[in-house]
């Protein structure tokens, strides 16, 4: 008789966005009048770079001539793809890395989700919190996170995020093997410097552990000393995957491209205490479960590396990070407390008079029809925040910060 | 200390492919002079129809448009194409499907690795022998193959497909819970009648195991009483989960695009005896680990559909089954024993005076300059055979058989 992986009923359905939905849809029932306005989802709405754009036009033709077709693109990437990679993201950085340490996919949250297919279910897993839902849930999947026990998984680690601590997880208290980390951070918006985030490489050289670095928001950084790149740090490459997405970089949540970085240098120990390179054993997991990212869409992630492409994502991310000036700044003026929105497009609002995440955004919603993501959704130590993104269109954006300081 | 999945130190570097291409290269660099003819590769040659290329201009122009851009597309898949999936493969042969119930993904080499995640690992699976590498591989990785012992997974059930059973698998001797159908074959080219199909079904009906039917090769059917789809059974959508991809219907192997049917009847028991849905447990696993193929991609899938799509697919398919008819004819007229290529891009040839697959690779290499894939390749029952494809240029499969029929 057939069985199931039991630890996938463990999961509630994904309770955040629907329970939003819910709220939202019962209030627009109620309410056929009145506009929302959503700074809940982390989706963009600017269009994508004339440069991708035009590349796909040519792309898709050559794959209508019987000469330039293109079948079975290689599965982790046409070198055309990786070459600008290294070139642009890491080689300007100061870092070297090989073509094959360089992975092409269809994104992040793929690349984040089955990394854990590589790993012991023995590790122990820890988690910022709040954190990305998509680290947790696969955890819980893959059997790595134990049981639910009043809102928190009994074998992950949680990593406190808060105000109290600036929001730069201290050291776990117990012995951990695998570490998420996700710099600038979704969903605080909240980033680490080069001496705190080298405590991090140390303490996983230490331990050997390793780091799982979601660098997904890496574009929006704008201040100095914030690491583009955990291989900024010196040692990086015994201990750290990195993972990168097109997404949020230059508007490709809908056409899926994304990559991960796993160095050679990157080696741990099996059960016999066998050197065992995590480059081939994810280059293997690929190549038997992925079939490449389609080559059109390589080419539009390759051109946004073109000197036209660079400049379009630029515009398209200061339009972005303008929105989060606008609802930054704006907050502030009428004594919010906030944090991120200056190396990342999430701002991390504090509830009003510590009302709780879900209570402060019924009251936004049926009082200033503003939608934001209750902070709590992330996790326990979210909870008194809303989260807000600066994807949306500028005059939703202005709209909703005027709503919002109306005095009530 | 982090810790491997151990199950991945199990499997060598994927041997087949790279040792046909060690063997091709060492060939052409001793005889710069010669050309080399691959029928070995099962990838397509022909450019991409028309109409998905028509599609692809139109949709991609639309990202560029703040108006009409799209951010992440539904997980699982946008309606038009989900519509269109069931509306003509489907409901065209009295199959109704809910739209919930099929996934579109980004290729069937996916969903097939992938869809063990939601599966015990305790299972005992069933794989037809010879066998399309990626189901036992995803299964080691998985921990559900056990380890190999003289060539073969010990916790592993083959079901031998010879001439000697007529490619039809025989019931395995003991219980098994998990099963890989792929039927029109990939490496053999055969097929199931409708009643032999029936038979697996009441065989999975009667033992509560699980079909998992692989139908990527549909679309090259052209005989009667053959399937097209396992839900032609009275009862499969009770047992069955179908996949199927556009890469060799409509030439997307560069592109990327399929689906997976997980029917809501089908349902399963977990430990503690309660009723589980696995369409419910495919649909977590994709929201939470997949972010949806690319909308320019599904509105490329969409327009096979259209009267001009079909049209163009239908020429394309029946260029490559021509060629299989003259890979075919033109054995046979020499006198070698072939099965396949009727209902499948695949022939699977018999080699002659028993020679061993490698062997017959070696001598076919050597001496007519024609690459095919060594059955062995494929498991232990493909001893004996080779692969070739028809997915070749005309001229190129034209010169192949020549050479071959030269009397040595």
């Amino acid at each position: 008789m057939v069985s199931v992986n039991e630890n996938f009923l463990k999961l509630s359905e994904s309770y955040l966005f629907s329970e939003i939905a819910k709220r939202v849809n019962a209030f627009k029932i109620a309410n056929p009048d009145k506009k929302v306005i959503s700074l809940g989802i982390g989706d963009v709405t600017r269009p994508l770079p004339k440069a991708s754009i035009d590349s796909i036009h040519k792309a898709i033709d050559e794959m209508g001539d019987e000469k330039t077709m293109r079948g079975y693109a290689p599965e982790c990437g046409y070198s055309f793809l990786i070459e600008a990679i290294i070139k642009n993201d890491f080689n300007s950085r100061g870092i070297s890395l090989e073509q094959d340490e360089v992975f092409v996919s269809d994104g992040a949250k793929s690349d984040t989700g089955n990394i854990g297919d590589i790993l012991g279910v023995d590790n122990i897993v820890a988690v910022t919190d709040p954190v990305y839902p998509v680290y947790v849930d696969t955890n819980v999947m893959g059997g790595k996170a134990g049981n639910l026990q009043a809102g928190v998984w009994d074998r992950l680690v949680y990593l406190p995020c808060t105000p109290g601590n600036k929001f730069v997880p201290d050291f776990p208290g117990k012995e951990v093997d695998v570490i998420y980390l996700c710099y600038p951070n979704n969903p605080t918006g909240t980033t680490l410097t080069k001496e705190q985030l080298k405590g991090w490489v140390d303490y996983a050289l230490k331990h050997k552990a390793l780091l799982l670095f979601d660098a997904a928001y890496e574009a929006f950084i704008t201040e100095q000393n914030v690491p583009h790149s955990i291989y900024e740090i010196e040692g990086a490459k015994q201990v750290a995957i990195e993972f990168r997405s097109f997404s949020k970089t230059a508007g490709f949540t809908g056409l899926r491209c994304g990559y991960t970085v796993v160095p050679k240098e990157l080696t741990v120990y099996d059960e016999a205490k066998n050197v065992v390179s995590l480059n081939q054993l994810w280059k293997r997991r690929q190549s038997t479960k992925f079939n490449g990212t389609a080559y059109i869409i390589q080419r539009a992630a390759e051109a946004i590396y073109t000197p036209a492409g660079k400049q379009q994502i630029h515009e398209t991310i200061d339009y972005y990070m303008e929105n989060a000036r606008i609802i930054k700044e704006n907050l502030e003026s009428i004594g919010m407390e906030t944090y991120g929105g200056v190396n990342a497009p999430y701002i991390w609002m504090k509830t009003p008079k510590n009302v709780s995440s879900w209570d402060f955004f019924d009251r936004l919603l049926n009082e200033r029809q503003v939608v934001g993501t209750p902070g709590v959704g992330f996790g326990k130590s979210g909870e008194g925040f809303l989260r807000l993104t600066a994807f949306g269109k500028r005059t939703d954006v202005l709209e909703a910060v005027d709503r919002m300081k109306i005095k009530s």
